[in-house]
């Protein structure tokens, strides 16, 4: 319906929204939304999405696009510019717990995606996927076969021009060279509220420590395992009658609607990251 | 510090930010943040906060809100310009429970405000109010004597050059007449979650429901009584178990809570109101 | 696994519990949770639910039943008695919004139900519920038609030997005929935070409001539309860029959670009713 | 009011539930409120509170105590009663912010608890806390003055008597010597949900973490610092223009609540420790 948005980070000074409101106006552009984080006003980092609405944006997108390195020049900034009705091409990541992946391919009418296809290195999601006729790639990882594995998925999302990667609890750690590929565009769902319980079966963890709370978190994969810039999370309150298995329960609910979320606001460009943080627009 | 808020509303159309930010940018003024929101772009309602950065600001300020009319008029908005370090002036009114009171007295270091005075119809935070070198007044409200004691508190109000008055739990419906000195200057906190359970005895009227949660809320004070626009909500989780005077008490702290950010927001010019709701921004 | 679940209900006085864990001390079986609650210890309501263990409960249970007759004859009790791993059998009704409807389905392999039958008043989700092996019954219901349906569904219901019925945004009013036939033994979930917004179109309400949080309420059905014994409500925060739409999809995620908890809760004989009020045992 | 608490630890078993209200029933006693909870009915730990209204109690404790023992030996069980009107004898510690202490001084009149003392690191809070007429006493710790300063404070313990100890952020470590005279006797507020940010400056670390949720946890004291029996914990939402100073503030509204609550069910006896964690009745 030609919206645009418009994403911009750079170091503060004065000047910048100024310049780039100028320059959309003169384009015969209306700004929708507009939204502005700074780490600090003294030359911090600024960063900045709009909406905008430009009739035949379509078409004129290219041409913006060329236009605005001008100004991208001269502020030394980084930028992207999407055309809102441009579905961004998915593929999810399974293992075998299917929850998160049956909400997502749920909500995929309403969440702004195509699923383009899922890979699992189990079989247990092909059917419930082929019913939604989405090809499932099935790859049995093994450490000796791992990167080998790797660079057939990788052929596979290149092929089918991913734009996005959900880890829909998946149980395979991605090597450096894969996640570089993808920086900022692999979102993981950990079953705990990081910080807390890095690393594997945190539910037990949690029932061991006798938490009050447990949560989960969705955030974009780096090398760091569980370290990534943390994009959502929540919680729910648990009682001292809850074991491990019924944490299990309560949490599977909360990963998915917290993954769901994550989604939804990376399909909608609301999420920037600066120093392994997000900055995440309204 | 320098730092100045603008807040803009208009009707919708191309052009206002781009505008809007020139005029502060040729003052010499640094964005510090901005926040927008629209209630259509095709033509609804326009509604900005900006802080900026102006070095000198307190003697430049006359001047930016002369010179910046001109906008105003072309674009037919209402603003409203304030340098930040000016703390608000405020009174409290209070009946006999004060909870709401002590919290705001207690946050009143953090409170960007200036507390001038405290008005109630019992003397019970006379104390109370005095240790902190509060004038405390005391105005025993009956039907008869309403119009006559509010036209003096109009009049204590008046001196004080009163910006914002706070109902902490007071206890007093007040006229129109009083209302209309002060349109969305006044903030009452509600203790029930509205609109349920609208009126007297909320507590009461929540155990008898059975409801599962109840809430608090603040609203501006319009004629209508808890019809306001409301600023704020918040809410906890009660149990079977819980009476109605365990509801009263669990209530009492997210009153306090919930009118503390309420006021907050206030004082910071985050809000904006229009066709009785609310835009606060962060 | 020989596990009993015993609900309790009576005029508070001394001596019922330790009657009635002697009853189950006697007859050999190990009390494994034991709930209580009372309005009043003078002369109050009481309840208590107790789940004990047994060996060879599933043969001794009609004989226990029998013999606890004398200690509720003795109190004044009304008691049930269930063995639990004997599955309650479960009739949803739904209209054409489906994810209430779905997360049953969904859930239904650890939601400890056998669903017997879909009922609905449209066509749209046939395909869904025959998936799952369930039966489907089409029912479209008009004015002049509804008696006649109400007695088929009725007759429906009772050849299948239902025992609790789940309106998933079911948005058909059942007539008190029908009601009386299943006292708290249907489960409505209500789109909005009860009593706020009884009535039809709850989102459009809460947004012209301008409510800051909003919610879902699950209810056993009684004659006074909404206003049955509240089960469970949840809420979450929504903020003024959210229109009516975007809170219906908020509150759709919030509806579903809240009614699968509420049924869980019932299936598990977690629940019981008095003065219009839930008492739900952890 | 004649209301005893009684809390019961031991092995599961059959029978002790129609022990313990045979016992009380035989003596008089109405049960007012039972609850319990077991780690697993076969062979688990097996926790009950019962509460108790019989006439003259304050007289009979004594005896009924000692009449108790025959069951406590029988079963091999670990046992307490209370006289539930008889308030416990509190000590807050406290450093430089008062956030904690306020509340808690606050909530004195509805919390059921007698505040003998308060003792400090620092002389900041005198006035507040003799303006309670409490006495405070100013212990300045230094390494080297350390285990004298304890022994002192031992005594002071000793001689009012106290029952419970509260770190209302007290930020000097404890020895195990000092400790090991108040076990599940001393609670404390960490600032951090824990177990993430363990240790020193907690908001600081989540703000660099880029946490999206921020809380806050009371637990019993032990020798590893933050790892106590966690009792309560609660968090708040955050955002990414909230610096670390902002999370700060946020997180003293989190702490105080978190503490009230944790210290209210302490002083009613609803707590009960079990391998590093808490069961807490409601």
């Amino acid at each position: 319906k030609n919206l645009g948005r418009l994403l911009i980070s750079c170091v503060d000074r004065p000047g910048i929204v100024s310049c780039v409101s100028n320059f959309l106006f003169e384009k015969g552009a209306n700004i929708v939304t507009s939204d502005q984080h700074t780490t600090d006003p003294q030359e911090g980092q600024f960063f900045m999405r709009i909406v905008f609405h430009l009739p035949d944006l379509k078409n004129k997108l290219d041409d913006l696009n060329q236009d605005f390195l001008h100004i991208a020049r001269d502020y030394d900034m980084q930028f992207e510019m999407y055309l809102a009705e441009v579905k961004k091409k998915v593929a999810i990541f399974v293992s075998k717990e299917d929850h998160c992946l049956r909400e997502l391919l749920w909500q995929s009418n309403t969440l702004d995606m195509d699923v383009k296809l899922v890979i699992s290195n189990h079989n247990d999601s092909k059917e419930l996927v082929e019913s939604y006729n989405i090809p499932f790639y099935y790859f049995p990882v093994t450490k000796d076969t791992k990167d080998e594995i790797e660079s057939k998925q990788l052929g596979i999302l290149k092929e089918n021009d991913i734009d996005l990667i959900i880890l829909a609890r998946y149980m395979q750690i991605l090597t450096p060279n894969f996640i570089s590929h993808h920086p900022d565009r692999i979102i993981n769902i950990h079953h705990s509220f990081l910080p807390a319980f890095i690393g594997a079966n945190p539910y037990q963890s949690a029932y061991e420590r006798g938490v009050k709370i447990i949560g989960a978190t969705a955030h974009y994969v780096t090398n760091d395992l569980d370290e990534g810039p943390i994009i959502e999370q929540d919680v729910e309150r648990v009682y001292h009658s809850d074991h491990a298995k019924e944490l299990k329960r309560i949490g599977s609910h909360i990963e998915r609607i917290v993954l769901a979320r994550a989604v939804s606001w990376h399909l909608d460009d609301k999420i920037l990251t600066f120093n392994n943080k997000t900055i995440v627009f309204r």
